[in-house]
């Protein structure tokens, strides 16, 4: 078994509870019955409360990744009529971007640096557009967008909001009804801190009201809208995920809510940011999440060398940049099962890989 | 947990081995670094020689189940320009049907009954095909083709021979040289006794050739192969089962290779087949693999019946089969973790159904 003795702080996978594990070591179940049903009814429920989803809302459990959520969602949600704006921060907004010029989606390219578009009426381009879609934490550079003024917006204009909620759900807020939200992409192996493999789209009956036949068995949501009815789907689901998720699910719940969870997340992501102030180290964006941390060396060091020198030496694993920005930022991630002392690791590998005494 | 001390006899999810549990059980190692290329590298290369693939074949591994398998591999090598010939003995030689309708293949609906196809040079619609499109096992019947006859056949007409092998591989024997296959779909729950999650597509050289651009990201096997020459794949994997895919392969080495697991699969399928003798219960088809057996009562009793009988009375799970023939037939898988001495559980709990004292 590869890096079992590593400490990880990358942002997917990331670290999972005893609880969630030993789950994994269970004999899969089989699923065609209502036993199984209930499991997914039980996801659906305590996901749609966790997002304060409008009566009416359905969750598809599509087995895939993430990619796979936030493509079917363009799919079966816009058309050539549409004209989506698509906000671009880095790399997971040009994969939107990507997915509507693959499915021939009309779309502006909204390139954004520096802002969390508070402003976004000033700064979006004045245009016709039908839908807004935008990864609410762009992961590649750890940049979090306000929501809230992004569904203002949305909602001014008569657009379909569609938020990536994939790398902040759990972390950081996200309220469907407050943010005027209309479909939100979550994932399994981030915030939710379970194995890859399940992905999750919730609908509001604004959304519901708005899919489309699609030339797609795999991720024809009506399709699993009509099998959800009866907790079920159309095709083999992750089972073993699935009963991680719902067994998660509970234990946030159990653990004071998804406010509990939040609150641990920012007090995590804070004490690092903190314990780090005496290092060469500047962090990237004014804009940060709870579940992550960008940093960047200002001693002119390679941020790629760093990765390297932590995993050699520390056994410990952050997550280095794609392209362009390898040798200029890293990332430490605070999602899942994250304590200021398992935090520690990181914080005084840091220290000692520059030589520093931590104050 | 459900159903954790149920006997397990459904064909997927299957028995999985206490070795490839454990690693579920583990903590989801970051993946991005050459570390975990190995991994896929060893799924790959011992797969490619499991199922004898010609030399230069590669596998696309897919985070989703297996009708993904079975759409993307349509999706990525035919056209319109394309007549596909597809097999069509149930449930799942359907859903091809559907999968090239849903995707304007020009296709003809083959459908077959009471014949592995032996004799397809007589069978076949005399008509222009370029491709030959069939389940190895038409798991909704139980049904295993010759797919020696279909290669020849295909080869001879220069087809692309693409082959579902997704409810047959491991149990019954599958040689892509030996019988002309161009392009395999194989799937984590079945034979391969894993958490459903996987799916893997198998391409010799020639199905490479052949690859079409697609509208597509999920789906683009361009970008697999581009990542999967160093050991990548363009979206987050499902890592654990890949770790759990790894194992399972060296363990099938490790037991006497695939003709060793072959041949265990048949021994329990015969011993089941021929303990169950007395009871009044009749093999559903001459083409049987050694997957699967497909029981039809003979003394008028619901089928369905049976099944919950077994699950309420027995802890024991069978599985029944769907729409017209829910009444008429139930399936006992043999694949997975299979023993005769775990086969007894369901042998003996059927005798006691029936009030037959077992011979």
């Amino acid at each position: 078994m590869i890096f079992e003795d590593y400490a990880i702080f990358t942002p997917g996978p990331v670290k999972m509870s005893e609880e969630i594990l030993q789950i994994g070591a269970k004999q899969t179940p089989y699923f065609r019955n209502s036993e199984f049903s209930d499991v997914a009814f039980s996801c659906e429920n305590n996901l749609l409360e966790m997002v304060n989803a409008p009566e009416g809302s359905k969750v598809i459990f599509l087995t895939a990744s993430g990619t796979a959520g936030m493509e079917s969602a363009v799919m079966n949600l816009l058309t050539e009529n549409d004209n989506a704006l698509v906000v671009n921060g880095g790399g997971f907004g040009q994969r939107f971007v990507d997915i509507c010029a693959t499915h021939k989606i009309p779309h502006t390219n909204f390139k954004v640096k520096d802002t969390n578009l508070t402003e976004i009426e000033n700064l979006a381009p004045d245009e016709n557009h039908t839908a807004l879609v935008v990864n609410a934490h762009e992961t590649s550079v750890g940049h979090l967008y306000n929501l809230d003024a992004m569904g203002e917006y949305a909602a001014k204009n008569k657009m379909l909001y569609i938020v990536d909620a994939i790398s902040m759900l759990v972390t950081d807020p996200l309220d469907m009804q407050q943010s005027k939200i209309d479909v939100v992409i979550a994932s399994s192996q981030k915030g939710l801190a379970l194995p890859p493999g399940l992905t999750m789209v919730i609908l509001t009956p604004k959304a519901i009201e708005k899919l489309q036949d699609i030339n797609s068995l795999y991720f024809n949501f009506k399709d699993y809208l009509k099998n959800g009815e009866r907790g079920q789907t159309p095709y083999t689901p992750a089972v073993t995920i699935m009963l991680q998720l719902e067994a998660r699910l509970n234990q946030i719940k159990k653990r004071g809510g998804i406010e509990q969870s939040i609150a641990n997340a920012k007090e995590v992501a804070d004490y690092f940011r903190e314990s780090i102030k005496a290092l060469p180290l500047k962090e990237y964006t004014p804009y940060m999440p709870n579940a992550m941390t960008t940093l960047t060396p200002t001693d002119g060091k390679s941020a790629m060398e760093i990765v390297n020198a932590l995993e050699a030496d520390y056994k410990v694993m952050v997550c280095p940049n794609g392209g362009a920005e390898r040798e200029l930022v890293f990332r430490v991630s605070h999602m899942g099962e994250m304590t200021k002392t398992y935090t520690d690791i990181v914080i005084n590998a840091l220290h000692d890989y520059y030589g520093v005494t931590r104050a």
